[in-house]
């Protein structure tokens, strides 16, 4: 059953709920879930309605138009999605594979609502893993003298396959300002450890040098300042001294799958909103 | 600032979000916090909303009555509640004081909003905390020969005092069922383990033989059967075969006192909507 | 490097350490690692340590016999392993596959030091996966008019390919007790709650009508009573009242794929000691 | 009944453990607890073993003379202790006391084996709490103008008094480098952030403006450099959007609480080892 999903960040003001709800109650609109939030500190209201299109008096086509004016009154930053649209993803790899095969074994299990066009990676490792999943892999290799005319090419085949998200399952090249820029809020990185500690390169091995007792995971927007984008999902998991470096990465590797794997299905489900940096997540 | 906070359940229909923001909105109301929930499963809808009574067109006295008439449209249940309406809280404890002192220190530090006016206990133990912090202390010793008549007095008190929340921090009498009856989903218990396991008594020294490699603590309301009522809060923490009973013990306590403050507070601030023996909260 | 790894569990007495010590370094031993621990309830030892062969003074082949008059003077349960003998697996499964295509990428991966020999079922679903990874693939359909049958057929191919371990990845059938004496503390299975509560069938649907509010996943040796083996390895996360029961399948088939292969891992590498139904985990 | 604990650490090498079980078993030593660690990275061998002294052969007196011997044969760091010795712990508070409070709290019902003869801090605000928990309470206030000076009569008051052990205690002071040096691995701090992220100041302001979905506490032995030293014990929990600043300071200071705590029990149990700005906990 077709659903809409209205998502809204607006300076907060008496009415917003009434005339919302009012407009979905009085075009014969069921809805199926709604949430909402306001940051005091701010002033900020945000809210995620979804409901059913059946029997809905407005056609879909003219749904945004007919709520340009509420929206405009209230002076919102919106978007309406709606639950034919399948979003189209991309994942990005380099040479670990565990979080890709992880999001393949998810989507086959219809863990995320999307398809899946294609696999790119900057090595060839990952080649059988599409093949096995039938997705298509396209291999972009890359140098630092090469990245930018690299980078053009993928943003066009990811143009021409209107892919809206972006995964970088363990993605070990950095993005250009540009790249960056083309997919705003629709990259999705997962990086190990729990940010902001150890941004960068191999941050296992910086936890075992620094003696934590606690590693973790941390999924987040892609922006243009490295590893400080805005946080989607963190989990954590207890080290000791007995662990080598290599049980450090073992069972940070549980965490970065499952880290990883919720927050791209936050992000597919439109449950989450982006503000100031800052991630509020409509769970 | 005075607050009204309303919470609703009721079948899910068309139409229910709309009349409450309208009822709102048109008569100047200011909505602080809102948060719904559709359970889908049995098609039920869940509201809390806290909105300033400053300005609000509707004199404090008639709110209720004016709302009746959206109330019995949808056939919900509802209550309004008042923040200037301070909850009267009494703890009831035995011989552990861990969790005592633990709510006592964050009544101090201004956690809960509520008054105390009393403390029950079977034992005199805890007499000279309650001094401590100046809390009026009741010693009503139990056997099972006068348990019905100590829980007439413990009745009357509690309603002389208006207590409208119980808690039980390691109180270790079980209340007859006419006690129950009298403060339905009031009655707030901290039980040491990770309900519904290890149900009953000594539950750290069941989770010791059963050699659990995680212990847990659960906060619920009392029901008539026995550590079965709606769950409000749970945590559990990891144990290994190196930790004895007495260290489980340790470890426990510290949970003890974390889970049941959290559900006290989410009590408190009239979060928690029981349903089904379960409990939906509008953290 | 072969290394030989020794685990002892008998009454504590003075002069154990002693003694196991000094027959390693009279004998050139380089011990890699050691870990003891006594039960004071008991007054029960518990030790395991590894040492490098290459060097050793006794042959392999004579170590047990050597090492016997030590053991029999401190009335020893005892054995002996040797990283040479690279154990033996098998994988039992029903229709849910997440356990067991996480079982297989980890031992692709090297994770699991063992070699796989089989998968078996009583259902065709698993075929193709068994296929994917090369493993040889038995399907034994059951109903309980012929179980007993179809476990004599297991139990042949099982000791035909000297089959040490034998790994329940959401095997629905429950064994009987003639099977389960075959395999002592070798059998590891997975159950879909936090053990002991949700013993049984359908524990997520259990877990959803008490609304827990964490749920768990158990990973414990299969013994004659269901559910009741000693456990290996448990986790939990945090459910909320937004969960609906596929949601905590979900979350819950996170948790299982996680605390199986932490158990299998475990097991595998000897640092499980089985003690009054209890584990002693030297990790 | 006495006990000793011997703490080691040396170059790994053949016959280390064989040593000093032979010199327990042939003085008659009743080992109560043993764990030893190997850190295979750089070859270092760890021991903590603890035997009773009743019944042993040398005089408690002549203990660490007659094992030097076997010290410098290994080339070992290591250290005696007896349970006869009670620790003498002093605690530093600045405003907020809640840590104050549960220390003492744990303190009065035994789970610290130590004496506390002192609470030092920089403001007046913990005095009546002194008092009412009987502990002698100095009041050092300090400016960066006095703050050597304040310093010098800090150490001799803790020397005089003979504190082996500083907690701090959400202390807000930073120490000289001198006063540090006064004080190896024997300051225990509580830092209310998951170091290394957000070090120094306000870390819960930090942790709200980057928007983390975790927060965390870390306990530290205190070092010259900020909040950079060996990391004893950490934890964390969950936040989300709806979480106020004020609402991370209340669940980060239940976290703050529990890893103190944790951290000095290790401590004055004899658990912690430190090496290369690590720890290594005998738990």
């Amino acid at each position: 059953m077709n659903k809409a999903i209205l998502l809204i960040s607006c300076p907060d003001k008496k009415g917003i709920v009434a005339k919302v709800s009012n407009f979905l109650y009085t075009n014969n609109g069921n809805i199926e879930d709604a949430d909402q939030h306001i940051d005091s500190q701010t002033n900020t209201f945000f809210m995620r309605i979804e409901w059913l299109l059946k029997g809905f008096k407005i056609p879909q086509a003219d749904i945004a138009a007919s709520f340009k004016k509420i929206a405009d009154e209230f002076n919102m930053n919106w978007s309406i999605h709606y639950s034919s649209d399948i979003p189209r993803m991309a994942i990005f790899v380099s040479r670990f594979t565990h979080c890709l095969y992880d999001l393949l074994l998810r989507y086959r299990e219809g863990q995320f609502n999307c398809t899946l066009p294609m696999i790119i990676s900057n090595h060839k490792d990952a080649k059988p893993i599409a093949k096995n999943f039938n997705i298509p892999f396209y291999c972009f290799p890359k140098i630092k003298q090469n990245k930018l005319g690299v980078e053009k090419k993928e943003i066009d085949i990811l143009k021409k396959e209107k892919i809206g998200t972006i995964v970088l399952a363990r993605y070990t090249q950095i993005f250009s300002a540009n790249f960056v820029r083309e997919f705003p809020n629709r990259i999705i990185n997962i990086h190990h450890s729990f940010l902001p500690a150890f941004i960068g390169s191999n941050p296992y091995k910086q936890a075992y040098r620094r003696g934590v007792k606690i590693i973790g995971a941390t999924s987040h927007y892609v922006t243009e300042e490295l590893d400080a984008g805005p946080i989607i999902e963190q989990d954590t998991v207890r080290v000791s001294h007995r662990d080598r470096l290599e049980d450090l990465r073992r069972k940070g590797e549980d965490l970065e799958k499952v880290v990883l794997s919720r927050a791209v299905r936050l992000h597919l489900e439109r449950k989450v909103l982006v503000y100031n940096n800052k991630t509020v997540l409509f769970d």
